[in-house]
């Protein structure tokens, strides 16, 4: 199967509205870049009720510009099939009944092809009405396609995460993509002392407040009275963490906090969710190994660690003596030229809950139940990582997941109350 | 991708061990012909955990050749992926660890195509060892191909049961196989009274005895005393049935065994599991609809009632005034020319529990696993169903499921104790 | 608390129904015997959804009178409390709803002592109302006095299994009575091999068929062709179980039903229930102990092992090289003078489910729900045990539980079938 | 049983440390006079695993001096039963292992009597302990005697709180205390209109700071940034929140939280957890009812809300167009003399997820798991209840539950972003 998009038509697009389309263009020809090494049956499986079939994304991501751009605003467009409204609905409560989340991994029918013919048919409407839309519909359409590409975006990485779970379960341990192949292996660093980046008390400005598209949770901007902190100028590594773990990190409880260390216990936690102990039967191995898109490799002690939870970050940083920085001071840092891999490497979890800043308000219509109706129960995740797709990051940008979470590709960045005796860089626990 | 085997190259074997052979090989091309109407991902799907995937059932039934027989009896066998005998393995502790049933469906991988490329292996060194095993390897080796033909034919109605049942969770209710080209469709008849064939009181030989293949648990035959019985002529049908449900059968505890209540109001049981009530939003109609092999059908009325746990087929048994026979009682009367129906329709529930019969004795070896030890917790059913293999059913044959089993091509012949003061031919309920 | 009951007061009793109300005043007497030794608390209790607390029993056999007997019956019946009606009816679909079965336990109103008020209105009611029902009332009510009475002796084995239960959850595995004065504790027997009765191929009479009290699911009496067979004279005992242990048998999947299996596995079943192992911690001793109404006491290798579910009882008898008899083999041997212990010490699993007899017909009215309802997923279990009231006990008398109970006083006797060539009397695995 | 304790016997106490002994005896005093109205069932029983026994509570709070105070500080102590440490830890990993959380109402025994007289035991032991402990020791001591009376205060709330639910899942609804005797009763008062209080944008101080107690959780105390406000002057009442549930409440998804609304479907809420709808069989009546400590009671328009879980606090203030305010925004606006009620009647739920402040520390040793490991998955409770033990509220109190909790005595105050162009005093929704 050819899952190569037909290259967009802009002929009859207005010049103004070429640049949208020409991005709209690029990112959906990328989600099918991400599923071309994936079989039918790859793209068809769920592997737990959190993540969702390859194809399932496909759709979905298709049926928003569907269900809030081209029925709501083009009076005469001819819906694929109107039974997908149904399948491929995620979670807007105003958008109608939709299929049961848990379940989406049944869904053999439609076949991989058709959510191919799908996507063509809402690529094609899509330029046939920025071709012949009124100016007024036009208004009200940008910003929703812009939000639909973005929400593409999002899905992308959501794609590569959720597929990863997929072949993770899979005792054969099989790529997604090639060693050689994959551009997005991390490359391998010599190991280095974590040093910390001092940082005074200061009224901070925080949330999106410029040009360009941010999410609603991201604003509105606000001033931030932030106490003086030091924040590490890299991530903690493969290295790092498996002293960690050496230590008797997921044997102490003393380390974690409560709901973690229960999951420690129920679940049988002793390493990150894609580690292979040395001897682990499925890639046998006198070393730790780590399964990742290039499938099984070694473990690379200068690469950031990721697979981890919030309750591994927070135990992590409980044991080296210091603690994960709030979302608020991971963003007030940003920029700062001492910190490395701030973007591109990992998520990187926050001692943040995902709450709304004063004076939030979603936007309006169904598009408002896009994110403030998840803030509550969930941990900010600050930065971006390899999965990320290009030009989706901000310093603004609000990740956020349960602090169970470990199928993501989420790391970690220290954080700590100042050192007032001691010199502010140095090794953690010498 | 194309599903058809090649043709059974037997030029190398010897003309007393050709028969079995061609058997088999007529045996391992009907799985392809069972699998060709499914897609990759419809191949792969498992929709619940008592169900497999339609490719593990390709590889399972593979596999079974190459662990009884193949590498045991075969000391240069070269095993096509030394891994599969760990994914494909279904549930012999004694043939070693096993992929957990409850994840078959998460094997993405091996690809559909991978599984015929093993099929194909498989086929191919049976051939070649029947055409070089010395007389003793042959004599071990024929009961056990003899059984693993047998165990792929249950395995084919296997993967129609679970295939069937993976289509019926989708909302979009897609077609098996068209309805025209469908053989398994069964055939509209005119409904009919019901008639009772008496049958006296007798000690009767019971069990498998003669010549030909049978599994352990039809021995071994011997004697049973009968009561006098009454056994209907036909089965009840779909007419019959929603008669049952018309009079509020699934309202009424008292026509319940206790445990079947609980499963009718914990699952909200209104129907069996594939018919649709009349505007079900998946096919809107104003009448009752069933779905089956060939998609969503009108409800016949003179048509075998299906998909019914033991549960509902005795609350219908006790509205109707009569009761299930047992197992014994059904192999009786089996062969009464009277008596419609016996084989080739629904798999028919008895009222027997699945037990050793006196001086049961399960296969030395591994294959003693095949029975024995599900002889708890289990319901016989006697026939054979629509799904069934041509060839594969015989009166002794002990089918079992659990009672709240529903997925499968079961349905119900009544019978009743002695009725001394009435005509023994007449319509129930009258 | 005192618990003591009043003493009957028949002087208004006709004396043709005299004989009646004085049973019926001796175990209504039992019953408060039973509860003696327990504090409110402990009468309160629910250690899991399958058992009561003490406290529900008292009151729930007195609810059987006023629900099938008072109320019917005596039009001038004043009720103790309208609601108790819904609190105590256990499961009869046609007598109302009631109280969810798994929150027995959530009762703690009414208290103890206001049961025991209940109790005595009931027993009053019930000697008045056999003052003065007229004969036709009495006609009626006889049976289903008899009936209550009986159904209270049930109850109160109930009451010490379930109470025995509750106690073996509290890590101080506190004694139900003190050994010395417990008449329950079972009294130390030299060891002796294992004998075997040999029963020659027969048509037997089962079933009850007599004079006397028979619960329904006891008959009709009927004939049943049994093939040859051996029975052993005497209980498996604690000191076979434990060589069955010390020889692996639970980590042994050969020796087990695939259920039995899957439960050792996954309750990571060890031993019976009540069996501590040497140096467990709520009782540390170097050598085996078993709990039960006495407390803690050195596992006695004479006494009948008990506490096992029927897999285990099925699992040894294969380890034992035998198997476990037929509910018909139990009974056709029954009387035979070489076999002890048929009665008295443990109920015995046997390898029969639990079904209507030909012919079978539950009671009229509700009490037809006393039986017939639960044959299905049923195991029968004959004889009787140290907890069964005296004067409980029939050769036809069926018990019934799930094979995964094992919080009953069950054990098991072996049967096996002819051995041609050797001595019918010897010792197992010899 | 009579629960009363005997006087604290100072006289052998120096002067100096009787001021702590004799507030140590009010405190165990009162949670005995909270047990007196419960039998000894109420108190055994525990109604779902996140509740816990009143004998527990009144076990755990003398273990905690036992295990915290008396065993690390007093060498000669005589502990009165070894096997308490595992019945009556909590949760405290640092110190061994204890009884499951769940089995908690599983301990029929220890009998109350014995906990009473484990109490006296403690009681006596720490007078003992103060006339006798050298300085040091009693330095040590002190804190940690402070701790456990501000322990047994928090469980004085919790013991209410677990009871009342526990006889809230009793069909038979029977009052902790008669109305008449309850000075826990809520007064009633006029309804009278919503008002709001404006606070300008302000840096100001929260977190404890002073003299007196406090736990580690209220500090440090540091400095905020707060956007201009508004509060409410009064709580939401039940006549407001009935309004809310006329208006469809309950069945309009976009007033919910993701996660609530998941609640509401799965749990099928459709009111407070203690109200009784018109027509409730347990309690048959035409209007609306509460359950509450008193029993059964009419709903008082004017008493506040409570057992709200946060999401139905969060959803309510969605629908009155506002928000619950921060935990900050609560502090900052405590003291004010316009705010009514902002302790003794309920908890307010705050928008403030459960958070360590900046530069928290947890005590030192094994109390540094009181309160630390609990910060993530919770929200913050201000304020106190009709329910917390006199003195124990501060305006700096941080209480935390999880956000589906609903069977505490909370209820919320509204807050809301600044309004430009309307009176800052209105009634909402007009």
């Amino acid at each position: 199967m050819t899952l190569s998009s037909r290259p967009a038509d802009l002929s009859g697009v207005p010049p103004e509205r070429q640049d949208l389309l020409q991005r709209l263009a690029a990112v959906r020809a990328h989600s099918l870049a991400l599923a071309a090494p994936l079989s039918p049956e790859d793209q068809c499986v769920q592997s737990m009720p959190d993540a969702s079939p390859t194809k399932w994304h496909l759709a979905h991501t298709s049926w928003f510009f569907e269900a809030v751009v081209l029925q709501p605003l083009w009076p005469g467009y001819a819906v694929f099939d109107p039974r997908f409204f149904y399948l491929f609905n995620s979670y807007y409560e105003a958008l109608g009944p939709r299929h049961p989340r848990t379940q989406r991994g049944l869904l053999t029918r439609p076949a991989a092809a058709e959510v191919l013919a799908y996507r063509r048919h809402v690529d094609a409407a899509l330029e046939r009405f920025a071709g012949m839309a009124d100016p007024q519909a036009w208004a009200a359409a940008g910003p929703l396609l812009e939000l639909g590409l973005q929400h593409e975006q999002q899905h992308q990485e959501l794609l590569l995460t959720d597929v990863l779970h997929a072949l993770s379960c899979n005792p054969l341990l099989p790529a997604y993509a090639p060693a050689e192949a994959a551009p997005l292996r991390l490359v391998r660093e010599q190991p280095e002392p974590l040093r910390w980046l001092p940082r005074p008390e200061a009224i901070v400005e925080v949330g999106h407040g410029g040009q360009g598209f941010a999410f609603d949770n991201e604003g509105p901007r606000h001033r931030r009275l932030l106490p003086a902190y030091e924040i590490a100028e890299r991530l903690v590594n493969c290295g790092d963490y498996l002293r960690f773990i050496e230590d008797g990190g997921y044997r102490r409880a003393g380390l974690w906090l409560s709901d973690g260390w229960a999951q420690v216990q129920a679940l049988g936690w002793q390493a990150p969710a894609y580690w292979l102990a040395p001897g682990d039967p499925r890639a046998p191995s006198d070393d730790w190994q780590v399964f990742g898109l290039a499938g099984v490799q070694p473990l690379d002690p200068a690469a950031p660690v990721m697979q981890l939870s919030f309750y591994e970050a927070a135990a992590y940083a409980e044991w080296a003596g210091a603690r994960l920085p709030t979302e608020f001071e991971w963003e007030a840092a940003h920029g700062a030229p001492a910190l490395r891999d701030m973007a591109g490497k990992v998520w990187q979890w926050t001692r943040s809950s995902y709450e709304p800043y004063p004076g939030f308000r979603p936007l309006a219509g169904a598009v408002g139940e896009y994110n403030g109706k998840f803030m509550v129960g969930q941990i900010v995740l600050r930065g971006s990582s390899l999965a990320t797709p290009p030009g989706h990051a901000r310093p603004s940008y609000r990740n956020f997941f349960p602090p169970h979470a470990r199928w993501q590709f989420s790391g970690l960045r220290l954080a700590r109350d100042p050192q007032p005796s001691t010199q502010a860089s140095q090794e953690i626990r010498e």
